[in-house]
């Protein structure tokens, strides 16, 4: 089915309410929830709403704890999350960045004992709505074997780059998994295998056979030795500033993954003036990657957030897809709260 | 031949004398080339020598130029880097912004209008040497296709991370390719092939053969279209923050590569406190990656710089590798300033 918006931010609303979450959180929570599935994000949005609906009940998700800070020096902060949901911990953190990006011309907040921010992007969108440049990151459970290792003993942590920009924001959200479980499981059920080098077989092969890679459980990273590196110096980063725990520390269980660590960087270009330079500079990058002649498969070079808003757009135009066991749980959950 | 330290510091400080620089300059900028050899990284350390003294011969880096502040705003400034020598700027700068970390927490200093860095983790050990994170990049001239094109018009725009570690830092390093030009000469002189693949051939096939990847000018970004996404979205932080150059306003000819734009942003953990705690965090990490099953090849999992250490120690031991041709370069500039 396809809806609205509103539709969906309104029902989703009730559900949060019934399952215990203060008005304006509950407002907020569904808008972010939305917002990711209008995106054209299916999994880190609606679908992924029945495991966070899973991690509230057995109370991994304390709907309304809210972040504390535990100690700052100038635009430099540390919280705690205390088990708050990811997403409203990781955007109340964004704002904090940001505000002190107001005060100093860039923010960093460090986040500990907080849960899956679900899309890191959305942290992005916030930023740059805001008029912020961001660097964001979360770490994870561990998902993914370093370089030179066959067991996941490091996160994908997901690394987050945005750009203000009047056209349509600049986003970058990649994990440091060349292909996630959920796009593995994607390709296996389409019968497709991927466009490149997933990860190892079982022999220790490189392949583009998605069920050997979810088998093995070594999905590659990017760059392979580089994103391995790079996972392991988020994850440092973030554990440090946050005085919070590492990617080792972390439950290898997908549903009790919790406790995570996260770093936010907000920095204002505003501060040092010239709106409109900024601007052009935006222009004369795009146009430049706009003009790179395409490559034998018809594709174009495109600019990190350039798909996202078309699918938005679409998405705004046609009405946004959620499937009807997805809609159904939805109400259920809204309903079961009228009932109590 | 081998070297020690100091007589090869001397000796390029005498060169860079003979160059015109001021003494003080001479010897920072001999220090930081000796520095990078010694660390075994020679592409950017003394092999780098002929081609630097080639730009500054032909007035792309003027030897006493030194960066000036063009505007700021608390915690966040803008540099001009007035063509300087690019290693001596950029030391400069994240100076700057670990000045500003003290005052603040985090700093951020952007430079426009400098000149090739060298060794981009040369300033993320300049940063954990004084108890800072660092994040720092810069742009390059067009180097690389971005993903989706078969033309290079975006730069590999290298990326580091650094943290301070007691035990020796922990300092990641890396271009946005796979592999750089350098890298696929090396390989092709050995007449090896590339361990995994590097970029494409001339009919757009993925391929492990230097000379291909050569010759077609198609190296791969690591990731493919998210370490492309990620070099588009770097080279318009740095630009937009400096209000400086994009890659696509550089020179394609690498002996004219110059008015780059870099970011450098240092965090000073020690401003929250918990010294002996951050060391127990990264030691946890660091053991817990140690620990990781080592892969079918014999490999281990390594943190980011620990390669680095080892090279560095055994060099200091046994002497720093300089070929004779490159020795008598060196010795040659140094010389011909006393002639002179």
């Amino acid at each position: 089915m396809k809806l609205s918006f509103e539709e969906l931010k309104a029902e989703l609303t009730r559900a949060f309410i019934a399952l215990g979450f203060e008005q304006e959180r509950a407002i907020l929570c569904a808008h972010l929830f939305t917002q990711t599935t209008c995106d054209g994000v299916y999994s880190h949005g609606v679908n992924r709403f029945p495991r966070f609906v899973h991690s509230i009940k057995t109370g991994l998700v304390k709907v309304n704890s809210v972040p504390e800070k535990v100690s700052g020096f100038a635009a430099l902060e540390r919280w705690d999350g205390r088990q708050g949901p990811g997403n409203l911990n990781a955007f109340a953190a964004m704002s904090r960045a940001m505000n002190l990006s107001e005060q100093y011309g860039i923010g960093c907040v460090s986040l500990r004992n907080t849960n899956h921010w679900m899309r890191g992007g959305t942290y992005g969108w916030q930023a740059a709505e805001g008029g912020c440049i961001a660097i964001c990151w979360t770490n994870t459970m561990p998902n993914l074997p370093p370089w030179g290792s066959t067991v996941p003993t490091v996160g994908n942590n997901p690394l987050i780059f945005a750009v203000p920009y009047n056209r349509g924001h600049v986003i970058l959200d990649m994990a440091m998994s060349q292909f996630s479980y959920g796009a593995l499981a994607n390709y296996q059920q389409r019968n497709e295998s991927l466009p490149v080098d997933g990860g190892f077989d079982d022999k220790g092969n490189l392949t583009r056979d998605p069920a050997a890679i979810e088998l093995s459980k070594r999905p590659l990273p990017i760059g392979y030795w580089k994103g391995s590196g790079l996972a392991v110096i988020l994850d440092m980063v973030a554990a440090i500033l946050a005085m919070g725990n590492a990617t080792h520390q972390l439950s290898g269980d997908v549903l009790q993954e919790s406790a995570l660590s996260q770093t936010f960087i907000a920095i204002r270009p505003r501060a040092l003036g010239d709106d409109t330079q900024v601007e052009q500079i935006l222009d004369g990058i795009i146009e430049s990657l706009h003009r790179s002649p395409g490559d034998q498969t018809g594709s174009q070079a495109r600019y990190p957030g350039e798909r996202t808003l078309k699918i938005r757009q679409d998405n705004l135009s046609h009405g946004i897809p959620v499937s009807d066991e997805i809609w159904k749980k939805i109400q259920a959950v809204a309903n079961a709260g009228n009932d109590a």
